[in-house]
């Protein structure tokens, strides 16, 4: 029973933790409790009930599939599954029709041909991969809807009247979720998507401010606290599908906060690549901060006026790009930060060209060297990139 | 209509193409065809008709949304929705039964807050990290039929006899699905992660042998076919998503051919990881080969016998590994590899430290020699962990 308790004890930790984390994960279970109690109550109550039947529990089964964490999510997937159903339920009511005009032998015949001829082609058209970002679910409730219609063997004005029931009920629970989605505590993908782009470049500023202090420094001064605010930037490696389910999302939502109808999402995603691209750079750069080998001092001493002014004047320019796409201004105070990791960078060039280098233990020097300038590069063309 | 016409052919062709790269996805399709035909007709004739009722159409339902890709995922979501369907049923049914024994006023409170209470729990549950990788379908699952069960508002015996109708239906839904699946043309997910393992691990061995002809090859003998070829280690450093899904998908299923039933699957996770790490230091050197700074000739034929040596070796004792994991033997030829990269790691380390350079252009020359370095480290670990 001990070990019972220790696992329930460390179970509720974790749960506390997640809260903690993020609070809106609390509030979204909240949200769907409240939506799925109001469509139950809805339901269970006996005029509505005799009035929707059995086809009300569509309702509750649209509030139970739809609800999504984002508002995006959450009308994404009710559009997709409204007008899945309605498309299917066309189609599959003169799939059914067209087989019943032909007689009762060929009827079973030509259904099963439809049925197979429609699920073999959705099926495959999912694996389209902008159907498959946008639209898969959708597809999913067409395949379903127009089976259910096409073999129901019913009459067709039955047909339709189930239709209509089963229509609006799918209207009633997608409602109710955007709703409760988009006027308690909304969570946009959109917004999501802006601060974890503006977070991530951040991250990539840190790194490098802690950089030049750490590796500049003798090895007793170094302190554990820089290095693990240092290595956030290892998320940032893997963030690219986050990122690309963050813009499916926000493509869906409506005006909201600061972003426009049309604003323009696909930015993030090539700001994200230069990200990933310059985060995958500073990879490299900690391996040479936590190699084995490592530079005499008198070298690195010679090295270090240059390096600490890229490394502290990228770190700048990052943290200014990130704080411009915060609040999305024109990121104009992060030029002279580059300008400046610029010249030192060339600094950097024309030092390593001189002959007055002792020729040993160059092995270690470089690598920093070279992965600044290479982040000078890339953080150049994130700066032509960040507008909004 | 010309323009009608050609966005058709295009996507004609698009559609050829998916196939033809792929034809799993084809025969996938055929596959889900099949089995919606099969439940439909079995359906559809009446004598099995009257005998299911209108729950019969949970088969339908439950092929068109378990079925998969791969035979993991298929089971994984069978498994997921029949177990939850059971565990909800039978938790909504007493809490049905506690509602209705405290009478007509308190009935419809008692339900709301059960319903409430659950969709919250439930909810929030999803969010556990370990949940949401495997049972996140089930957990929908569970809600919905807790939904269903609680307000259905009738009795207790008819509620008794809906859900056993449910569950054979959803059990013979879930048969079928699995019976295509795993019968007719299986796609196993754990051969595809093996695969994809194996694979990545040989395109970072494409991309060093490559290099070493690139970088010390003169401007214009420089081929764009090897370039082509060597820049497929980009995919790499994006794969962690899909890796760790097949990883999710492989544990669901049961033996086949070569794989045991508890084959170390999270070893190929640790791969993974440790070659995508490796991939980013290669991005590193592949920026080097298109920087603009070039070391002059005369530097680079000095390190090249070193170097090519180095990526030569390392690049066959990548292939080598990869082979081993294809065919699942030990790695043993790959060692002799790992043993000569090592030794011209070392003899370019003491070419660095004569003091016979002219000091100039040093920039340029060290990153290769450093990531190489670097990737003999991670070769090294790479084969220690390439195991089974």
């Amino acid at each position: 029973p001990t070990n019972a308790v220790a696992k329930l004890v460390g179970i509720a930790q974790q749960a506390r933790k997640i809260a903690a984390d993020d609070p809106r994960k609390l509030i979204h279970s909240l949200k769907v409790g409240l939506a799925l109690t109001l469509v139950s109550l809805f339901y269970y109550f006996q005029p509505l009930y005799s009035s929707f039947g059995v086809s009300a529990m569509w309702a509750v089964m649209t509030v139970v599939v739809v609800f999504e964490f984002s508002v995006g999510a959450t009308l994404g997937k009710g559009l997709n599954r409204g007008l899945a159903t309605l498309a299917a339920g066309a189609l599959g009511l003169a799939a059914h029709h067209l087989a019943t005009v032909t007689g009762k032998t060929c009827e079973p015949i030509l259904i099963g041909l439809f049925v197979f001829l429609q699920a073999v082609a959705s099926t495959f058209i999912r694996f389209f991969p902008r159907v498959k970002a946008r639209y898969d679910y959708g597809m999913l409730i067409f395949i379903l809807t127009f089976c259910l219609v096409s073999i129901s063997g019913l009459r067709t004005d039955e047909i339709l009247d189930l239709a209509q029931k089963r229509f609006s009920t799918i209207v009633i629970g997608a409602s109710t979720c955007l709703t409760v989605s988009i006027f308690v505590y909304p969570v946009w993908a959109g917004e999501d998507l802006h601060k974890l782009v503006a977070k991530n470049i951040e991250k990539l500023g840190n790194f490098l401010e802690g950089f030049g202090r750490e590796y500049f420094e003798t090895a007793n001064e170094k302190s554990h606290e820089t290095r693990a605010s240092m290595v956030g930037y290892k998320a940032i490696l893997n963030s690219k599908a986050t990122e690309e389910s963050l813009v499916n999302f926000a493509k869906w939502e409506p005006r909201h906060g600061k972003f426009r109808y049309w604003h323009p999402w696909d930015q993030y995603l090539k700001i994200g690549t230069l990200t990933r691209e310059c985060a995958c750079r500073i990879d490299a750069l900690n391996a040479c901060l936590n190699s084995e080998m490592q530079a005499p001092l008198e070298i690195r001493r010679k090295m270090k006026e240059a390096c600490t002014e890229m490394s502290w004047e990228c770190s700048n320019a990052l943290r200014e790009l990130a704080v411009g796409i915060k609040t999305m201004t024109r990121s104009s105070p992060a030029d002279p930060h580059m300008r400046k990791a610029e010249s030192a960078a060339n600094d950097l060039k024309s030092l390593l060209q001189t002959p007055m280098w002792p020729g040993s233990h160059l092995l270690d020097v470089c690598p920093a060297a070279t992965v600044a300038s290479l982040l000078i590069e890339i953080v150049s063309s994130t700066a032509k990139i960040a507008d909004s």
